[in-house]
């Protein structure tokens, strides 16, 4: 079936009245493996497969890169067609926010750590279109990938709070051969930058081996590790080891971890994480 | 057909699944005529009428009734019944916050104004637990009373902003034979209290004669107003006479008005309002 392009909400919702299944995957287009991994899993949950693609003003900084973010709407649609999507919605700014958006989501207070302490009101501008997306679509179940980690977190809470009846699944991290995580900022990359770039993601690997190795000590393995990135030209804004189940740092006790790390090459910021379950008892 | 009485979230989903409409009225108990007239208004409007009872603690501030609240639940069931009433969804604190509610809708910043200048976090806490309810119940249609005139156009802000497929029915404020607005602080009155109380909509009424009159010195109505009831041993929160449209202070081009009071008897908040249209041309 031809993939469906809609631009406006009547429209959308007039076409799901009869969908039998929906799931929803919520994008800012510029689509790569990643995205495509969440729509071949969606169509696992859904007869009707909802894409959303929407470079949302709330969640961007005063000094980000709104302006600059790839918008690719035809080769995304190409792609999305060959995944097998059926929808792809695609409203305006107008669209989505009509008049002023004066009311909002208050995330829950990890919302102003790690991404959130370097971005402001990110994750408030986030859970708010999360949030009016999941309205307009209403589907069962959403996909999130991994690879935003703690975004993945607050829309679990977003559904738990708020007692949306949604299911959220969670796909994993979509990488290149070098390991680097795809994401639709890496196309700001130089190619220095890009060979570079692959050192995030062999550090949280190394930092994974070192708490296997038996290392306890946390914040000295984030220090050492921030170090050794910036030493290399990086400006990290957090390397962290936390606890899978709260995002808080991780104790003694916590066994189920996730290590999450931001920096910087140039102006071009990137993310990772690795989850890992920690194999020696604690000492 | 009996009332189901359903104090948990997941019997109650379970027992929508099959409703072909649903109409929802939100109470907090201690019903009386006002929640009944929208109960019969909901019977219009869809084929399962669902009536939720919640003491919300979210919207009570520190030094205010939650404790002593009216709790009637016995005699609520009984009203429902013979309103033709299908469902009452009375959950627990507990069931509608297993957890720490830290995510929160933030009002729009009328909120922060009338009711909401002597109540600071009130409507956070209704729009949060509406919002809530709302994804719990899944309505096609939610009735509110307009005696809680600002509640209810905070209601239909949180429909507009966050796009819920939900149709917001007001229902006409239901009166005592004196003009006292029905409330259920109204039995914290007492007799001699009770009869000074039918003043506050007998000032409303003034307030609309003065201004069709043609008094347009909305602010010196207000003033004047505000001195007669506390000469009379009221303690006035405001009396303000806005625009229907946007709640904010009636401008001199506004036809469509609404004259909002809040006042005390003692200890016990009474609030009310009228709707009019202005009858004569801006001089």
């Amino acid at each position: 079936m031809a993939l469906d392009i809609i631009p406006d909400i009547a429209t959308l919702r007039a076409r799901l009245k009869t969908a039998p299944s929906i799931a929803f995957v919520p994008t800012m287009g510029n689509l790569h493996a990643g995205h495509i991994h969440l729509v071949k899993l969606a169509k696992q949950h859904a007869q009707c497969v909802v894409v959303s693609i929407f470079v949302n003003p709330l969640q961007f900084g005063a000094n980000e890169d709104l302006a600059s973010y790839p918008r690719t709407l035809a080769e995304d649609c190409e792609k999305l067609q060959a995944a097998g999507a059926d929808i792809v919605f695609t409203p305006s700014v107008t669209e989505m926010y009509p008049t002023v958006q004066t009311m909002r989501v208050t995330p829950p207070p990890i919302a102003n750590e790690l991404c959130g302490a370097a971005r402001p009101g990110h994750f408030d501008g986030v859970a708010t279109v999360v949030l009016k997306l999941f309205n307009i679509v209403q589907p069962q179940v959403a996909l999130f990938g991994k690879k935003d980690y703690q975004q993945l977190f607050i829309i679990r809470e977003l559904v738990h709070q708020f007692n949306l009846p949604i299911d959220i699944i969670a796909g994993d991290t979509q990488r290149e051969d070098s390991g680097l995580a795809l994401s639709s900022r890496n196309g700001y990359l130089s190619s220095a930058q890009k060979l570079e770039a692959q050192r995030l993601y062999r550090t949280l690997n190394m930092i994974v081996d070192n708490v296997q190795k038996g290392h306890h000590d946390y914040v000295a393995i984030e220090a050492q590790s921030s170090q050794y990135l910036t030493q290399l030209g990086w400006i990290v804004d957090y390397i962290s080891i936390r606890s899978a189940a709260t995002l808080l740092p991780a104790s003694a006790t916590d066994t189920e971890l996730v290590v999450l790390a931001a920096a910087r090459q140039g102006n071009t910021r990137l993310i990772d994480n690795i989850e890992f379950t920690r194999s020696f008892a604690s000492t």
